[in-house]
């Protein structure tokens, strides 16, 4: 298992899910690391992330404390207090600044944290910590996930620096960061204004191109902190090591985003869904967005059927500057539709097969200008359906 | 079954849909009548749409040809030589000029029309129309749709007028009209340029405010015939006719659009979203769109699960101005929030109860201001994945 220097990790089945599995998490810097964040867009926000969001903001973190079961959203006023009495515990416990402790939690909306259970566990956690313990952690931020997501890079140069991240995420997924939670520890030194922006532009190109449903939730948060324990030189901005750094962040939060795509509820196929030629990439993107949202679409990859004509159809509805006439449809390397027509039946059939595979990409051109874009999806199923009609019961 | 004066229908299973059922229909006004159209906004548009929508913009039609089974959509050049044939063969047999020819498609998008079967089937129509057979063209029109959809209204007065519609759609359907085809005709005698405000108005708050899914496709298409043979007096604007007319007409359309959204693909629920207290109407609507149409949202409906912390991430998400403190929810008569908190297990109780009927309505409460808007929506059931992966096999 990677390892970070410097930070440590423990996870506790404290009763909050009655499952009786692991749902109470803690990692811990050694040292305060400076820290940046990503928070959900969602003007319905829990009480963890109104109390974290200013905490992270003054640049500064050097414990995370995070649980499933109950998503401490909607609870008002007494929400507000049990987020800050569980952080208050971690920093008693550990021994920190309480102003140093990130609160994150996922579950069910509108029931109040059971804090005699989290009053018994939390203060055994510090006890628990560990190095290398980071996969209990991930275990324990699970809800409707069925496996836990981590993912690690490392630097080159001769005092390379580690970055180790954990997420958590199958349902309400979409661009925008829904029910999403996912934290990144890493032992480089960084310089602050430089952490901040990376990790934004990370969380661009990453978990807001994916999409399950439409969904934001209350709750979601991205974290990083960087605690300098590699001794290795500061990294800034616009130096071959930031650029570095950007290109490793991105790798590890696109592989927790895939991982959360494939996790997807009830998904059984990862699409990456490619535009080309688009007069701009924001045009790129509105077409990405539209193909990779639509139901009808999603449901298609499903039932493993070539039918490019939901797909034309999303690509027209998208908003986007549009020419029927030159649009170039792929499903992996087999051109369906080109100049907006169909290319027959056994061009058909082999991108049938295509669509067989567990991982395949759809790639439209619409042969108007250089925009770009990209966007991971899932299929729609019975067992998305299954799962959200029945989670709380 | 009621007659609209000066109007006649027919139907014939032409053989386009394998399954040997009636799938096309001319509707025909033995006089020219003043129409108006509302067409698709998507930017791919089915050969019939670019057909049709200049030929109503010039103010008269006098027959519709409809056929489903196929879209005739991305079929190029060819398709719109085939939809001007299907348009000139229907003249000639009527004797009547071919830019008074409305044509028609819905169904499977990318494969040309089976012409053969048209040229065959199409003259056999004329012979066949009769005053009373307004049914058979709406089961010619049906795709996915699970029943055939009328609806009428007479007007007060002494010389009354009828208001007569008919209407597909199913699947895709979305605001801004997908793959939804509605012909209304009336003996009513309205001025033009009322004729098509008050069909846009009618639209707007029909077709426009129910979703079944987000998709909106190539083909959809409303289109209004007024013959005048009722002899009443001209219906303008600003008038109390006009307003009569306009209420009779919308109420028309809201009755299709709500078997529409009652026949949603898979659907068991018809959920009537009202939204209060929003600073403005736009905003409103956008939080009843945003509710109407998470997938989150539709399968809690599907569950009969009262979890009202997906209707209030919703509306978090929906863009709208949203102070959660003054948020109330009702399923029905039932608060399960208010003040952004819930209610308790008991009212949820109650709620669940509400949730248990064929109808309800659900009532969102932003404590604002004055803006209002509603939305019609569907649960997203095991049925809705099953008929749209399955659909072209």
């Amino acid at each position: 298992m990677t390892t970070v220097k410097g930070f440590s990790f423990a996870a506790r089945a404290a009763g909050i899910r009655k499952s009786g599995r692991l749902d109470l998490g803690l990692i811990f810097s050694r040292q305060p690391a400076r820290s940046a964040g990503v928070f959900t867009t969602n003007k319905v926000q829990a009480a963890p992330v109104l109390l974290t969001a200013p905490r992270v903001a003054d640049g500064l973190c050097q414990a995370v404390l995070v649980n499933s079961g109950n998503a401490n959203a909607c609870t008002g006023e007494a929400g507000l207090q049990d987020a800050l009495s569980c952080g208050r515990m971690v920093a008693d416990r550990l021994g920190i600044d309480e102003r140093l402790v990130a609160v994150s939690s996922t579950g069910v909306i509108g029931h109040p944290l059971p804090m005699p259970l989290l009053e018994k566990a939390i203060p055994e956690l510090p006890g628990a910590l560990s190095e290398d313990a980071v996969a209990d952690v991930a275990t324990a931020m699970m809800t409707t996930d069925s496996f836990s997501k981590i993912s690690s890079r490392q630097s080159s140069g001769d005092r390379p620096y580690t970055l180790l991240g954990v997420a958590k995420g199958a349902g309400m997924i979409h661009p925008n960061m829904a029910t999403m939670l996912a934290f990144v520890v890493t032992d480089a030194c960084v310089d602050r204004a430089f952490l901040r922006q990376a990790l934004h532009q990370a969380v661009e190109n990453s978990f807001n191109i994916i999409t399950v449903d439409r969904d934001t939730s209350t709750n979601d948060m991205v974290l990083i902190m960087a605690n300098g324990e590699a001794q290795s030189p500061e990294i800034v901005a616009d130096t071959s090591a930031g650029r570095e750094f950007a290109v490793l962040l991105r790798e590890v939060l696109l592989d927790l985003a895939k991982m959360i795509v494939r996790d997807g509820e009830g998904a059984t196929k990862l699409v990456h869904v490619k535009v080309d030629g688009a007069v701009d990439s924001s045009d790129a993107r509105r077409v990405a967005y539209s193909v990779a949202t639509s139901n009808l679409v999603k449901t298609a990859f499903f039932g493993e059927d070539a039918n490019w004509g939901r797909i034309i159809a999303a690509v027209g509805y998208s908003g986007a500057q549009v020419d029927p006439d030159n649009i170039t449809i792929c499903f992996g390397d087999v051109p369906v539709v080109q100049g907006g027509l169909g290319t027959g039946p056994e061009r058909e059939e082999e991108a049938t097969a295509v669509l067989k595979q567990a991982e395949f990409a759809v790639h439209i051109d619409l042969g108007l200008g250089d925009g770009r874009a990209e966007y991971y999806t899932s299929d729609l199923t019975y067992d998305y359906v299954k799962i959200n009609a029945d989670y709380r019961t």
